[in-house]
């Protein structure tokens, strides 16, 4: 065999990493490139499940030993899962608890080393927790890093490798190393310029650069790997799928690694949008996987597994729905029609057919009974408090929200009434900046997967997933051309369904507004003196661009409350509406009542 | 007059500080203390609203002047509020915008300096910003300390201050100065040991210490204002007013200063309780007036000004009415006494009566119409979905929970139809640590007051409020006799409505569980392994303790999805269940236009 075919019969070998069959005949293939040869092993951790990632950790380390890699390298913090919130205060004796995993985990190691990141706990002030990367070798802890450490290195078999956790320790290294190893834990984003920072890097000190990062979604935040290897002249030299843990044979040295890529925008991952632009294309595999990933962990690691929605023929539930059936598998997911006497026809067979399309569970309830029972006892209360409180709107939209809420009544009471199924707020990013959704409606649910996708990128996305799905056209094309509305009223101009747009402004619009503010710190008066996208193709005067940035301004003001209202949702851009940080949903599954150093030999049967 | 009257007299009129009428008066009894004389502007700021704040600043330092102090001294970060979450992505100038204001701020100083809290970038790096203090003084910003800066100090008038920002700034200060000046923006807490650590530190460096903290609510987090300054023998000299904004004089050096003892609390603030004790006695005030400011901003600050909520005659719709009433006046608060077949006919009399009590307004809506129609409509849809999915519950909580759902469109429905009018969530926190509660039922809502006070708690501030509100027992005492539980629900067992310690545990067990980890981070074991206060008066096995812990850690973590969607609440504790960081609501009333300097000095008439 050539290197060519022995290196592409590695790859082949690895692809099935999770059996672990092949290991002798790889053990062989890889002996010419043994010395440096070494495991990626880009992990899914569940966080504060120490047992479930611990065991993960040894499978892969004694596959590294088995086929004879110098060591295999984990994410930051592996062992614990990254973010974890405020869980050290609820479980005080959780870092105490992880490190007693790894002294069991280091038992195991044999002459192939593993760098297993954990929470460790500060040198100087024991009460200070800090993430630390262990160097484990022949049964034994043989070095500690911790992530304030500079410089620290650690030689095995005569290579000298730098060890830097997270993004920004790279920031003061001195290179004085044959490889660097930088162990991360980082969110997607929809901009890679991290990639370029490691490519000057490596050039810069003429020596190869390894990142390792975590996959898999905890809580609102979707981790894609895309760990990677930069050869010294700053070449990308192996790259690991994105959003799914694999276990990764490089030779930093030696010209050994795959690169798998798997989404376009990774091959720009260099470049940056300057301007607002409607092509999306680039980043919709990207954006796709993120939420796919993130329902799946969301519901696996809480421990749902089915989904309730309401669909209404529109674009938001429907984007929802199939997100839903992918993730889930269509037989989990169960759509109910609940049509009001607003909701138009084509919107009821548009959602029928959806469903049929999907292959999901459907079912038709009208709210009629509900929504008059609801409005018969409020128009009495109303007048009621109308004898005591001024200030009643004379044209409100609570009739039009009571449809939104009767149908989360729906939703929440199928949840309670059959196990392990969610109800799910179908708000988009758009409306969730506008606050242009109903509380307890359908900005109600337990989870939010598309509240981080603004209108314009969903129109893109449902035409992308059309194409790209293994059922196309799964969308009838009838939702993609209708006009975006809430179907709670009727516009007295048209007769017709009130539109979102004409309540607002033109999406194009507004989401370019909410793309300057995320991605180029622009303010009000940045935007009002520069010229938006909408405007090269929709003449508009300056009085009118002042009364929709106006708007915008202030129903996001508003808005604000509703989004600290939000169910967990899934962040895809870099700066989501309502990001926050706090104890993980996804540590549900943790032992609350710890392991002794005994249960947890006998759980690892060291 | 001697000088015990004076100084007596110079507080009387300081009392008025709002007015500023008698500033010629106090000037001249000012005068024997003149040197070293300093004001203490506790400041409630809005945060975000440079205007709002800027213009109280100014104020307080006109007053400074015209009285002959030599500085006056704001709260950390004052000219900004804190926290300002995500404020600064959001409007990228906002820093450049708080600048403007500090310069314009300085141009009105004269002799008097001032010693002002904003955002300042970091010299290193001008896209880092950071807490900093400016001292103004005689039209120009004389000097700029940066939080990071250690030992930082000012001369003014021949004496020597050393100025130190946020609470863990003092650990490393070397004491070399005639005053040390720390400017803080620390939460209320039930805990006061940060008061033990200036005490002490003022006796070693035998050097008076003045601590100038913020006050006021800012979403979910109230501040307690509690400025204080140690002589230097490490005794309280001077103690500003708690939960109000207060311009207190102080003379470090010459034994003037004011105690404003208004809690309890206060006067044991050097103690902690090393066990659990349901003598809640001390901290009630302290948690009645942390609530109370809560509400109050939050209502302020985001422009509501009136709440509905669910009367349900239990204790904490009833807690929850009161506290409502104190903060936004009972005619702005609307109960609403919903009954459906459970709920008993004391439940409903009890709630007449608390509302006519409280002179809050009330109504009665049965809600018996909107939950047949919603359960006559589910149960076809259940019978559809049955022949689809496995899994439906035999004995499920839907229609139990189809009352408190249709209790919340109800609300929303007021909250839709009536101006400026938020619904009220009322769950406590014992019950949302165990998620014994109905989402989108009594758990919703745009604001969660007693959400951070334990059930215990909550009866003590019962029986607290009967005798300590100028109306006495208003709080009928059969709601306080009442074994709490939903009354969504018949028990079988007893064919009365369930109560929620027959589902749950004793409510003084768990409330019990609760304190432990937030204040003694204990472990599952260290609680199965210790004497609870309950099992002094209640024999009690150790199955049944191990059951009951099993179920609270179950139950916790079932419930954290539960919590991730609650609205905002006031923390009373250091730790509640839901405590993350945000862009802050109450940012909401924002410049988004931000200003010119030609603007700003319109406004200040600069």
């Amino acid at each position: 065999m050539n290197k060519n075919d022995s290196i592409k019969k590695i790859y082949s070998l690895c692809e099935h990493d999770y059996n672990f069959e092949n290991e002798k005949e790889l053990k062989e293939l890889l002996d010419p490139y043994k010395e440096g040869a070494i495991g990626i092993a880009q992990l899914n951790p569940i966080v504060g499940n120490l047992e479930y990632n611990a065991k993960k950790i040894i499978k892969y380390i004694k596959h590294a030993q088995s086929v004879g890699l110098d060591f295999v390298v984990f994410p930051e913090l592996a062992l614990v899962g990254y973010p974890f919130g405020n869980l050290l205060d609820r479980y005080p004796n959780f870092a105490d608890e992880n490190i007693k995993w790894l002294n069991q985990i280091a038992k195991m190691t044999e002459e192939t080393a593993a760098f297993v990141g954990f929470v460790g706990f500060d040198t100087e002030n024991k009460d200070k927790i800090c993430s630390t990367i262990a160097i484990l070798q022949n049964g034994v802890i043989q070095k500690i890093i911790k992530k304030s450490d500079k410089n620290a290195s650690v030689v095995i078999n005569n290579k000298k490798y730098l060890i830097v956790s997270g993004d920004n320790g790279l920031e003061n290294i001195d290179g004085n190393c044959d490889v660097i190893i930088n162990c991360c834990a980082s969110i997607t984003s929809e901009n890679y310029n991290q990639f370029q920072i490691l490519s000057l890097l490596s050039k810069k000190y003429s020596t190869p650069i390894v990142r390792v990062n975590q996959v898999g979604a905890i809580d609102n935040f979707s981790f894609d790997g895309a760990s990677v290897v930069f050869d010294k002249n700053g070449e990308v030299q192996a790259f690991a799928k994105t959003f799914e843990e694999q276990f990764l044979i490089v030779n930093p040295d030696n010209n050994l690694g795959k690169i798998y890529q798997s989404t376009e925008m990774y091959n720009q991952c260099h470049q940056k949008d300057e301007a607002f632009s409607l092509d999306y294309e680039k980043d919709l595999e990207r954006t796709y996987k993120t939420v796919i990933q993130g329902i799946k962990d969301y519901f696996r690691k809480t421990g749902f597994k089915r989904a309730v929605l309401g669909l209404s023929g529109g674009l938001d539930s429907t984007v929802c729905a199939v997100l839903l059936a992918d993730a889930l598998g269509a037989e989990n997911v169960f759509g109910i029609s609940m049509p009001s006497k607003i909701t138009s026809n084509e919107s009821k067979t548009d959602a029928q057919q959806l469903a049929q399309n999907l292959g999901m569970n459907f079912a038709t309830l009208p709210i009629k009974d509900i929504v008059e029972s609801a409005n018969t006892s409020l128009q009495g209360l109303f007048s009621n408090i109308e004898t005591k409180w001024s200030g009643r709107y004379k044209e409100s939209y609570t009739m039009d929200n009571i449809q939104a809420r009767s149908r989360a009544v729906i939703l929440w009471g199928v949840s309670n009434e059959f196990g392990s199924c969610l109800p799910i707020a179908t708000s988009d990013k758009s409306e969730a900046y506008m606050g242009y959704a109903t509380i307890n409606g359908d900005m109600s649910g337990g989870f939010a997967p598309i509240a981080d996708i603004t209108k314009t990128k969903l129109f893109a996305l449902a035409r992308w997933l059309n194409k790209n799905r293994e059922v196309k056209n799964a969308i009838p094309e009838s939702i993609i051309l209708k006009r975006p509305g809430a179907e709670l009223a009727i516009d007295p101009n048209t007769g017709k369904p009130l539109c979102a747009e004409d309540a607002l402004m033109p999406y194009e619009f507004m989401d370019e507004v909410i793309w300057r503010i995320e991605n180029k710190k622009e303010s009000y008066n940045d935007m009002l003196n520069s010229e938006f996208l909408y405007e090269r193709t929709h003449k508009t005067t300056k009085e009118q661009k002042i009364q929709w940035l106006d708007k915008f301004y202030k129903r996001m003001n508003s808005a604000l409350y509703k989004a600290s209202i939000m169910p967990p949702l899934i962040y895809v851009d870099s700066k989501p509406i309502n990001k926050y940080g706090k104890q993980p949903i996804t540590a549900s599954a943790i032992n609350y009542k710890g392991n002794s150093e005994e249960e947890i030999r006998k759980i690892l049967n060291t």
